[in-house]
């Protein structure tokens, strides 16, 4: 069994640079309905087509009148006009107001023509076809000019911006069924050892339940990635080169587990360097030192170690931000929020720095950490923190920035509560 | 055209009270595969069928031995024992280690009978098929009993809990293949008003797009349901009660938009009370006022408002909890983090509370707020603010609790930059 040891270990910060670095944004886009946009990246600046609403509106129930019928009208002496017909939202009124005439007009209903003023219904006295109005309707009143929601031309959605549901909802109001995005970065994920398992595989001594590859593949759909995973590649280099170039042409990325540390059967540092251009080979951080990238034409590829907390650990800090950047979504990677630790953390290696996983209780933060070979550390964890090189403990009460991959779960209570 | 008058309004705290406690959380369940539950509200606690691993591992590379036989080994004076084997991560050796030998063994692989303790590569001499050991093995050294990552019996999930990647690794890792969740509610949304168009249809003088379909469709989905848009329904109120009704049965939730004020052609007001128990109509609140929710059988339905900022500013403090409670969510409905105003803010009427669709920029919050009818106001929102009654302005530079649908976009810079 032979063993090789690792070079200078990359401080972590510039590991997770020059990954960035060669992740690079792609630029195939598709149309996507709308409807189905939510969290999308929009690929082209989109602005309104034409004036949204197309015509003037009232903008409260009352009556359309001409101002000028009205210019003399008094509490004590009010002006009688004629009701000659109703708009509802979608009706028109068929021809043009004549002096001493007024429209029912809904709020949104297209305004007559002729028409330039509203009245609202609690302001007139109605006697059959008449009302009578007791003071002067300015012009402009409760109406709107063509072009009140958005003008033509207006902004709705900028190049590079993730789709809302407000965003969504205005490019629908100006008619678009569908709006050009980037498409979702394509991930592939390629365990690899003789040891891993499928689903329904019947457990033996030295074999494990390969599960890389459901974490790897929710924190991939968690950055806007589709995850695309490959069965367990046996423990050889020609299999596994074969199974990497294989998923490269079709893939904007690839993730490689296992194999990744310096044994005799850690293939991945032999086999790396046959694709491109090796990055880094081993990472001052515990867990996940054991892990490698190279770039193979523009493409990123990452080697990470098989161990599942390991793994679990590097998807937080690695995945997340690399999948990202590739899939153009900007903004941050997590959601940050300090929080008070309940139980102090120790640095196993103190010299490297220290992924810790954290799961919320109560509102205090506990390291779920147990130790990189041990899965269980990686059970209720949602989000982690990092300790620098040399920072040995934490001690409880102590404060920690954390990065949530989901929203922190906060204590219980009604949505609005404390909204004073 | 005749118009009615708003009954008290309710206040938006007992408002949405009065629907979470209609909400009812649902208790249909379905079998999910691990690898799609990112996400999924686990229906029941699921635990380690097994001891995980089942067998004695090695946790280093190293000789695994018979710790009796290195009692007197010392720097001086070595042990020098055989090595028989060699067992990689999914090996097993045959047979039980005899006195006097020794198996290179892997991280991750199984301890060969026998064997009580491995000394690391590092610490010992190799010279052929020997290997000098310079100090005691002590019992236990670098191996982990079976049960080490999961003893028989630990708890992976609890019930009630949304699956985080961690831990549906756990669940890959003891052999599941899927696990049961909550089934995702389904949400009816029901449009109406003659002036409603679909996409593609072109617009006529009174006539606006339908919009409100997708923001609802974005917002349900962030909460977890399963949209279902129909068709906009014409404004008949048997038309909407056939629709309502057909919706029913086979929804969680049914949001009706448009037609919910007091005005002739809002019909919802009538209808609602002939499908069950009016729990409000009118809410003190802007916009949103024309807000009205009835218990039909056991079924919340929620009569919208259709103008879209109104609409939009509702989906976030109402749809979004109502959907997230039926779905068992656990857990705030949003992303909650104080923020300052870059401009400040005037209530419209502020004997009512004002809710403020909130776009960020440069790390300050803007409102988004033009007026209830105008759509544009919508562009750029991603979460909310709420002013109370009697608030009549906030100013520049103050502080508001905002709370974000999509977690905030920060200020830029590497994902790891202010960890240190």
């Amino acid at each position: 069994m032979e063993m090789h040891a690792f070079g200078e270990l990359l401080p972590m910060e510039e590991a997770q640079r020059r990954m960035l670095v060669a992740a690079r944004p792609l630029s195939r886009t598709e149309q996507v309905p709308v409807t189905e946009a939510f969290g999308r990246v929009a690929a082209r600046a989109v602005s309104a087509p034409r004036d949204v609403p197309s015509f003037t509106r009232a903008t409260w129930d009352g009556y359309a009148v001409r101002s000028a019928d009205t210019r003399s009208a008094r509490r004590s002496r009010a002006v009688r006009l004629r009701v000659v017909g109703e708009v509802f939202a979608e009706g028109r009124f068929p021809r043009p107001l004549c002096a001493g005439e007024a429209v029912a007009v809904a709020t949104g209903a297209a305004m007559p023509r002729g028409a330039d003023g509203v009245i609202i219904f609690e302001d007139v006295e109605r006697t059959g076809p008449w009302v009578d109005v007791p003071h002067p309707v300015r012009v402009g009143d409760r109406m709107a000019p063509p072009g009140d929601d958005f003008p033509r031309g207006t902004s709705l959605v900028a190049a590079g911006e993730e789709l809302t549901p407000a965003a969504m909802g205005a490019l629908a109001a100006c008619g678009f069924a569908t709006v050009r995005c980037y498409a979702r970065p394509v991930v592939s994920i390629i365990p690899n050892g003789n040891e891993l398992l499928v689903p329904g595989a019947r457990p033996r001594p030295g074999s494990i339940y390969e599960s890389n590859n459901v974490t790897l593949s929710a924190v991939v759909s968690a950055a806007g990635g589709t995850p695309r995973v490959f069965p367990p590649v046996p423990d050889d280099p020609r299999q596994i080169e074969a199974a990497l170039r294989a998923a490269l042409p079709t893939s904007d990325v690839v993730l490689a587990t296992g194999g990744s540390s310096v044994g005799e059967r850690d293939h991945l540092p032999r086999v790396l360097p046959r694709l491109g251009r090796l990055l880094f080979h081993g990472i001052a951080v515990r867990p996940g030192k054991p892990t490698l990238a190279a770039v193979a034409g523009r493409k990123l590829v990452i080697g990470l170690p098989g161990h599942p907390s390991s793994c679990l650990a590097n998807s937080y800090w690695i995945v997340l931000p690399v999948v990202r950047k590739i899939g153009r979504r900007p903004g941050p990677a997590w959601v940050d929020a300090p929080v008070r630790l309940g139980r102090g953390v120790l640095a196993p290696t103190p010299e490297l720095a220290t992924v810790i996983p954290l799961t919320l209780r109560h509102g205090r933060a506990y390291s779920a950490y147990h130790g990189s070979s041990s899965i269980s550390s990686m059970v209720g964890a949602r989000g982690f923190a990092v300790l620098p090189p040399g920072r040995r403990s934490v001690h409880p009460g102590e404060s920690l920035q954390a990065h949530w991959l989901l929203p922190p779960l906060g204590p219980g209570g009604g949505p609005l509560a404390g909204n004073g």
